[in-house]
């Protein structure tokens, strides 16, 4: 069986960014499988017959879905530059807030995406209240959520506060203000401040006019 | 600072079960502090300010909350009778049934305990399309779902069929049904008559009772 790293993903997905990520900062090399989402390959469907989504990790020939398991089965194949703290109480509140991120934040910013008039003003409401436990609750004195190097913790929500920042943009609004959320706003500077992040992301205006573009097709088609 | 372990958590709640489980099956010795979901208590509130919800293990003075992350810190904190397997691709695996348990069956079993009408019978239909999802994928040829002894996937799906039993009680249907489901239906009678969880079930007719009263005040709140 091949030794080999693909990973199954599409160019303007948070989530495929995460694994990007992960992998470059542990130095894996592998080779990227770029999925057309409205055309997804047999291949996808058959790796990941349940959610039919990416990403998609194979490795050694076995696929391994769902961003934030890879990225798990990733710290554990290569245990050099670890993602997670040592000590099991750390471990476990990195995992309080990854899962936070997954449940709370993770829908929210789908709901911005592709929600209109008053269910787009509530997901909007939403998204401060998520910021605001975040920036009251997740970081403390910290420079990164795992403390003074970055983790999973930064890659879960480093990907949503990226992909906010695009909806910011494509919205016309203002959410993640340095008055309001001083510490996540130092921390998100920081973050993408990291050689492994700032040379690894879409092209911000890509992303903007892929986003735009399918704004206008959800209005469009809601008019 | 104190060794010991303590486990807030509510009779009648399945999350709560989880860890009950975990903690028996490895042996650890814990003090238990019943919560009144509806008077809850500043300490509780003072360990899980953001979810503000059961179960809370609290070790050596220190909180952990969210079920299956608790359990996941009693594995690390407490290694022997592993209830994840050794190889991180089988981890993984492990990892991505509890998450599709979390993700599709959990907010289902909530819903089917607390709506009523269409959104019940709508509730009730994808509960049969995650048994489904589970039969045909989930358990191939294996005795629990991490191979030939209990560990974490089958705590957190166990705890979702017994009160999936509890549902078809209150709601007088059959979902788990013998001939649609046989691997499911066979793994549940194998999990129930392992000595620790057969030993730390709450009283069947108890938890039925309480739901069904629980029903009544929907109904009649609704009316």
């Amino acid at each position: 069986m091949s030794e080999e790293v693909k990973l199954h993903g599409a160019w303007a997905s948070p989530l495929s960014y995460r694994v990007i990520w992960a992998l470059k900062l542990k130095g894996i090399a592998y080779e990227y499988v770029e999925e057309d989402l409205s055309n997804k390959s047999a291949l996808l469907l058959h790796y990941n017959p349940i959610h039919k989504k990416i990403p998609v990790l194979v490795h050694t020939g076995k696929p391994i879905c769902e961003s934030m398991i890879i990225i798990e089965y990733i710290e554990e194949m290569w245990p050099h530059t670890p993602l997670l703290p040592t000590d099991p109480y750390d471990r476990a509140i990195s995992r309080f807030w990854i899962k936070f991120v997954e449940d709370k934040a993770l829908p929210i910013l789908g709901r911005m995406f592709n929600t209109m008039g008053g269910e787009l003003e509530k997901a909007i409401k939403e998204s401060l209240e998520i910021l605001e436990i975040v920036e009251e609750h997740g970081l403390e004195d910290n420079k990164y959520f795992n403390g003074e190097t970055i983790g999973m913790v930064d890659i879960a929500f480093g990907s949503i506060l990226y992909w906010l920042g695009v909806n910011e943009e494509v919205l016309g609004v203002k959410l993640l203000e340095p008055h309001k959320f001083p510490r996540l706003h130092e921390w998100f500077q920081s973050f993408q401040e990291v050689p492994v992040i700032k040379e690894n992301l879409p092209d911000r205006d890509n992303v903007v006019a892929f986003f735009k573009r399918r704004r206008e097709t959800l209005e469009a088609t809601a008019a």
